[in-house]
């Protein structure tokens, strides 16, 4: 009972500042007042509906339950009335995007696990979950996908994910171990975007013949 | 009896005329005859194999029911054949994508509120499925996305699958209300493109500081 | 249990292939290492999730079965590591993708029809799984999709999927059955990119009209 009002809070609050980022990029390209709705709509929730089918939890909860849609309207509507404060963040898109994987990463996790799939189901689909939502928003929107940026971005969401698959399964769960593992994957992406991280890559002893590449 | 009728032949022209959209588009960018008929399926099958997914009507009748397959071929054909008369409407992708908004709205309700989900699931299904198709189609093909278009949208969707779905769940629906609650959606759709409606928006009062936004 | 095994087979080397196509692709673009495996991951095994989900072979495959996560993590590696020699190909991502389509195409129909579903279902999720890994590829990459290059592509995954299903429903399928499917749809793919084949379309008796076209 605690366990899954925990899960609907993680994802609820996912929902919200998913939300956000998606009214601040349809708003900065100008959208009306309904396409900011959908586009926040679909990136705040098109993450978990694909996770809920993948798992066979239908109708999707992104549906079906009137929360999620009230927390998306809430968040656009709170970003367009405050959009003079979000705007002094240097990229309001970015920062709650950050947020957003970060509880994406562990409540999809979460939610697999509760359905009985195993840790590598549960793992993948705390991913996706967590980056599909800023990959539509993207493409959507015709931005540069968040996934192509250099920073650390899957990685991020994939440790966050672990970590909380990882203490399920091996029986340590305690009930501020959603946090954690959302702070380490917030925490690791917020700090690969500010100090510029990268990942130490096999391309990087390439680099002189790849610079070539088209 | 006649309601499933009535359903299968709105979603059949919906399917039928949103195939002409992308047939047009897919033309437009030189595509083979292929590339023209798997356009034109995909935009026009998309949505609603998206919904049939999450209402759990599976397989989905976009690929179960050779009716579909049959509509948006025969539409990518006469389309294909009947292409100097076609071009001659202004923008016949608007056009046509307008008509089956509308339809798919409506249709998509329908069927969801027919499998037991509720006026929320409906309603939402209603949006998802209309506006769907489009955006497959427009970044399949790289065009600029119909959502992000300064006219009513996503609003028209709206307005008709919630006109059909308050009518179903007050009792009031009448053989008609489908074909009213289409031509409302399909009007202000029309209605915006040719007069250039705008919602008001809460951007609005901000237009000074917005225009500096990246 | 050889059908079962053949069709695992099929998929497993196509998921490398698409997974190569991914890598290669991404590397192009410059991205870290959990950038790159994503993009394998999700192009190798998008495809097959979507058939998954439509035929309602829930967790789809490609989550739950560790095989496929393996094998695209191993031909991103691969690919990472032999970069040098891979690039000596003209275009690598054409022609491990144009390897993909044929096993995807042949080995979508077969687990549709094993799932009991008709030819009609068969033919249409091999055609879609097969053009829908490149056509994720494309589309997070920013890319010209592939479905809209003028040789070849839907065409030829539509004839693979067909023998396919064609032998299977008339009960004329041997063991090596499917790879022939896979060589005829590979090795049409491969001559139009090579000769430059176009299909004979409908829109060539009106070059001179549609050449003004937007």
């Amino acid at each position: 009972m605690s366990g899954h009002f925990l899960f609907l809070l993680l994802d609820l609050v996912g929902t919200f500042v998913f939300a956000i980022s998606g009214a601040v990029a349809a708003k900065q390209r100008k959208l009306d007042l309904f396409g900011i709705l959908t586009i926040s709509f679909v990136v705040a929730c098109g993450g978990g509906i694909v996770r809920d089918v993948c798992i066979g939890a239908l109708p999707p909860a992104g549906l079906a339950n009137w929360r999620y849609l009230a927390a998306a309207i809430a968040a656009a509507l709170a970003t367009i009335s405050a959009y003079p404060q979000v705007r002094r963040l240097r990229n309001p898109v970015l920062f709650f995007d950050a947020i957003g994987l970060g509880l994406f990463a562990v409540s999809g996790s979460q939610k697999a696990l509760a359905y009985g799939h195993n840790a590598e189901v549960a793992i993948l689909l705390g991913v996706l979950t967590a980056v599909g939502g800023g990959a539509v928003r993207d493409v959507l929107l015709a931005r540069v996908p968040v996934i192509l940026q250099r920073e650390i971005y899957a990685s991020a969401a994939l440790i966050g994910a672990g970590i909380q698959v990882a203490c399920e399964q091996l029986g340590m769960a305690q009930p501020w171990t959603p946090w954690a593992a959302t702070f380490v994957c917030v925490g690791l992406r917020l700090m690969s975007l500010h100090f510029q991280w990268h990942i130490p890559t096999f391309s990087d002893h390439n680099a002189g013949k790849t610079s070539s590449d088209q």
